[in-house]
């Protein structure tokens, strides 16, 4: 039998790459203007990290980790996100003690979470994804939901909803945290279990419990912004009225609610009109962690981010039935006859190579007629033909394939004929 | 404590992650040049195809995987090298179905080696890779071989040393093979217990050896170059003579081995000599694979390719001294004083970005003086300075950094004012 591919993860092959490929860049290309830099971590890390950074209590550390022992019994996990090992690294790499604050930093990476495969749910995918630490200015919440919005409508996508919230500070929380005790404990019985256990730990996730979400209490429950305190409340006015003056809508749900107790202040979620997504309709996340680098070890050090799934992003282009602006063409494809021409051919490919041409040649002894069909399945603009013949008196016929016009040029004019061409056609 | 990152593995940080942007950039240029397309397989296969499509009787199987069991208990292996993966995706997703042959394709992306981390060698390292998968024309060779070249004399390497073999097809390996064991068997006690193990299952291997390199039968072994048929003569003539042609220099190296049963005709290995390497002296490795495929459960569909890593040819260019060409500076850093005129600046900057520009602002509460510092040290191209002042009258001053020179400039101008001066300087 032969070996398949591990359940719940995929080839990308030619053909889809192109599109990742530009996606990828897109990403890269709007960091760029944003001035976030890169940053890459390794694929895997200390269990204890993820334990830590995203939460004991969490599904993804109870239920969705890759967990192994290296051959020396450590124990490592492949990263099921990206936050945990950037301020891991944050705080390794003493970035808080640059001159360059806040630290801006972006990756896109592979991701692995151990859960049951479905559309647009895989166990390795990809995640493209920002984090601004070192500044608790509102306009950095308001600068990176921008980016992660631009990111979207620049690739042509529409029905686009941004969502925000606040969580409050920690004051603020607390006081919301108890209101939300005294407003489910008296029913708690009504609840999963889950929930029952979620009332003293984190009574904000029940708020995000499936299973309890007809239960008339869910909709009745204290809005976390009857609870901010005057600093939050501003804070959280200051980035509405940022993202209002940039002219990036957005709709309030007092509902949004991130589950982990580092998060504080803007959450965030970027939703998409449904049609064609089935279940899917929430493309990104992302909020504000004023803990996360102290709970690592690092100094207070205020940090916000988002991350997506770029597989998502995908399914989304397709729903939309979006082309991407992709080149599929070649510059040159050389058919050569005869074995003696298909050595010269294969040094011209070298030389035109060398210019800077995407070129190509038979390599499977194929006849002219076949040789003529690779070069319009690779769609090449110029097609080479060299025979004995033209060998002989050192010529090659050169076809515009678009306009069928020939032309019989000297061998040795021929890299910088196809040069000069491609430079004007550019 | 705090959580450090696991032993072997490094995190590459703005500062450093240029230059892998840079040589990744520049693999993926020479790729579209020659033709050749990314395919990105999973991070982990099913161990049995390491087992199988590495050989099961080598060091990585034996004792570098990363293998554990997945939630599901299936046997699970971090990719130790590209090559089975792609070989595998091949057989799965039915390329050699597809009209386009042969299906030439790349790789870059991290591989896991349970080894001693040094210089050079770390647990996760990134290679980039070549297959050309469905030819058997002396001409992929070549092209392949010049594609590897091209990569390092491109990015400014001096010194590298292309060294070539042939290890034959089955006939002339299997004549080769008995030649070996009869060298060897008078005297294989004087060898290590690894090498007396290997005289009958793989008498290539002794030579690979590292315990009995001295050995004097090592030098006097006979070299496969003198058991090689007429065909396998005639394919290596043709590939040495195409590089020839190519102005591609090479060594022939008749102790160059492969040690897997189904690599043969072409090997290569590129070199650079030595100053500030120590021991890392061999860049990259390829060669020829004709039953790989085969061995996976595909049709007959000879292979080659090769490998390198990005972490030994980013050494290669420190020892050598050699500067990537990284753009540093960003095109705009606004000034802003008073809250009115930071929160203008929020938005004017979200302006410059939409437009194409790289642009950033102070987010910490910076006096104008530390602003002024952060323009500097993100080597701004233009500063652009809003006060209150500035605010009141729709004016913002820009400074040209180089020259010095400064202009006063009506806000509603100021996008369009600095997009042209963008694309002039480009």
């Amino acid at each position: 039998m032969n070996i398949r591919i591990p359940r719940g993860t995929q080839d990308i092959l030619p053909g889809k790459v192109e599109q990742w490929q530009y996606i990828e860049e897109k990403a890269r290309d709007l960091c760029r203007r944003y001035n976030y830099k890169e940053i890459r971590t390794p694929v895997f890390e200390q269990t204890e990290l993820f334990q830590r950074g995203v939460g004991d209590t969490t599904d993804i550390v109870q239920k969705e980790m890759y967990t192994f022992e290296d051959r020396g019994g450590r124990s490592l996990t492949l990263r099921p996100e990206g936050t945990a090992s950037v301020a891991r690294s944050y705080v390794e790499n003493k970035m808080h003690g640059e001159a360059q604050q806040p630290t801006k930093l972006f990756y896109i990476g592979p991701m692995f979470r151990y859960e049951r495969p479905q559309s647009g749910r895989m166990r390795q995918f990809v995640q493209f994804g920002v984090e601004a630490i070192g500044s608790a200015d509102p306009a950095v919440d308001a600068e990176v939901i921008a980016l992660a919005m631009d990111y979207y409508s620049e690739l042509g996508l529409k029905g686009l909803k941004l969502v925000i919230n606040s969580l409050g500070d920690k004051e603020s929380r607390e006081a919301h945290r108890q209101a939300l005790i005294d407003h489910f404990q008296p029913r708690i019985n009504e609840f999963c279990s889950d929930c029952q256990e979620r009332l003293e730990k984190n009574p904000l996730r029940i708020l995000d419990c499936k299973k309890d979400a007809d239960h008339e209490l869910m909709k009745t429950a204290p809005s976390i912004l009857d609870y901010l305190n005057e600093e939050s409340t501003a804070y959280f006015e200051k980035v509405k009225f940022l993202l209002d003056q940039m002219g990036v809508s957005y709709e309030v749900d007092p509902a949004l609610v991130r589950g982990l107790d580092y998060y504080n202040n803007t959450a965030f979620e970027i939703m998409i009109e449904g049609k064609g997504f089935g279940a899917i309709t929430t493309l990104s996340g992302g909020g504000r962690y004023n803990g996360l680098v102290e709970e690592l070890g690092g100094p207070e050090s205020p940090g916000i981010g988002f991350a997506l799934s770029l597989e998502r992003l995908l399914m989304a282009l397709e729903a939309q039935e979006i082309n991407l602006e992709i080149k599929e063409s070649i510059d040159c494809y050389l058919v050569a006859m005869g074995e003696k021409a298909k050595d010269k051919a294969a040094v011209l490919l070298y030389e035109l190579r060398k210019e800077g041409l995407t070129a190509d040649k038979d390599y499977i002894d194929r006849k002219p007629k076949g040789q003529f069909k690779s070069a319009d399945r690779l769609k090449a603009r110029y097609t080479a033909i060299l025979g004995e013949n033209e060998l002989e008196a050192e010529k090659i016929n050169v076809k515009h394939m678009e306009t069928g016009e020939q032309k019989e040029i000297a061998l040795s004019d021929f890299i910088t004929y196809m040069k000069e061409n491609m430079e004007e056609s550019i």
